[in-house]
């Protein structure tokens, strides 16, 4: 797996704009030690290596990262140790949505004034059928009260995890208050509908599906990119996609299949262990496969069937 | 309303039997000042309210408690402040369940630490579709790292707000290997089916519906009681009713029938907010209308009209 070349990157790259966000984020994967703390050491690694093989930019302490799995002690340690390693601010999106809309403050305050200004919120995911007025008031609060005019929230919509869904009425409520700070969204509902329609519906406002699977559709109704878990091992792959979408290369199409067939094959696994286990299997470091409860690192039978779905699909093995 | 007499309390109370739970038990309702922080004051006033008005323990930090809405810090807090004002610690049952698994272990920690052995813990709730043997991994994990042979957990099964059920092959995994610590579970499925299931499959072991709808047929097939939020309100109706039936009392069934009239009632109305609606109305203390976001209070015509109709259905005003 080669770097990109420095062309590909596009001219609204994270140097470019640092508040904004474009192009291929990869949720990184957090692995951890055999006591179940974060191994900060094999963290930084993989980020850096993720950076370096063509992701735009980390969605840090997304699903994939198990953030909901950490405490926030270890979610704010983990990012203070990635910065300190020198890894910028600017190609950081961290996840700060909690339950408690004092958590989401605490995480979103404490990101921005390590000056990693783009954060992903999930929306209180504890209660169910909550009103969108409701939900309002909790992004509400954490802008009120982080009060930083460079924060820019990217929202997390993932129905089938958070059992939350955020509306198109949602998001008119919240650009009509915070139009600077509220500026795009995750869309993991894996419903190409939704994401047409919030591209239809709010022209200029960041939308990046969750899966690569929709990234060609998406970037030719203006899409901002796509932030996908599989970025984590399939990254080269999906970066050289991305790359000859948007330059409507001759070769995209082709491009394009392969990427999603690798991920019709990661999908018939439990993603999260999937992805660890791809992770130790290419870097040949079986600490990789560790997860926290309540997942389960993937059986070796089934690692074998994995790496072979997924080599025969045509994943470019990790280097 | 008056103090049940203390005969009326079964040999198997708290008093005796002090890591058992038994009888009515109140997820309490936990009030937050103007600024959302928890009012303290408030919330041991109610707490002493509850017990004196005949809830036999209080479920501090279930879903009416909004446990999900606060941080750690303000949870532990306010069990502090609660034993501090001389609350005993058998009459509590503390809400212990996370999504991260090293929370979980540090709330738990803390209540036994403190002399509170019982704890209500929900299951890592933010991952859907997660395998028993992911879920009991979790749940060992605490019980392991607390390691204090005292401890008492009572499972939390919630699937329409958790999302993961408990199932019964958890439960037997559980019980094959710490049959001493997981001793019962709070059903607030709604789905007599599932609480008739635990009864039969799992005899001794400690089920409470999470309705007082259920308590009756619950406490023919042997159940410990009931775990209900509506006994914020109808404390004294619930706890009659439940005295009567245990005592196979000629009223039994009138009591049963007002007392599931007013839960039926109570329902039409989202329940934390209307729950905090009816203590304000009758303490006449608009404070107690406040909930923390993603909830919102209830509109004062909603709430003239909800107490209108649990009055209409046979609730004896709070005093």
């Amino acid at each position: 797996m080669s770097r990109p070349p420095a062309t590909a990157v596009p001219a609204t790259s994270p140097e470019a704009e640092p508040l904004a966000a474009h192009g291929l984020w990869s949720p990184a994967s957090v692995p951890v030690r055999a006591d179940l703390a974060i191994d900060t050491g094999r963290a930084i690694t993989h980020a850096r290596h993720l950076l370096d093989t063509g992701c735009h930019g980390l969605a840090v302490f997304g699903t994939t990262s198990e953030a909901n799995s950490f405490s926030l002690e270890e979610r704010m340690g983990l990012l203070e140790d990635m910065l300190a390693s020198g890894i910028p601010a600017d190609r950081l999106m961290v996840g700060t949505g909690c339950c408690a809309v004092t958590d989401s403050v605490r995480l979103t305050d404490h990101a921005a004034g390590l000056g990693v200004k783009k954060v992903l919120m999930l929306p209180p995911f504890y209660y169910k059928g909550m009103s969108d007025a409701g939900l309002y008031r909790s992004f509400a609060t954490v802008i009120e009260r982080v009060a930083d005019p460079d924060l820019r929230i990217f929202l997390y919509h993932f129905p089938r995890l958070s059992g939350v869904p955020i509306t198109a009425g949602l998001i008119e409520m919240l650009l009509r208050d915070f139009p600077r700070t509220v500026v795009g969204l995750k869309d993991s509902s894996g419903d190409w509908e939704n994401v047409r329609m919030l591209l239809d519906e709010f022209p200029g406002f960041a939308v990046f599906p969750g899966s690569e699977s929709l990234l060609g559709r998406a970037l030719e109704k203006g899409a901002a990119g796509c932030i996908t878990a599989t970025a984590n091992v399939n990254t080269a792959g999906i970066r050289a996609t991305y790359d000859a979408l948007r330059a409507q290369a001759a070769d995209g199409a082709a491009k394009d299949e392969t990427m999603r067939a690798v991920r019709k094959a990661l999908e018939a696994w439990p993603l999260v262990p999937a992805l660890k286990h791809l992770i130790a299997h290419y870097r040949g470091d079986h600490a990789w496969r560790a997860v926290r409860p309540p997942m389960l690192p993937l059986p070796e039978e089934e690692g074998a069937k994995l790496v072979a779905a997924v080599e025969g699909a045509g994943l470019q093995p990790l280097v």
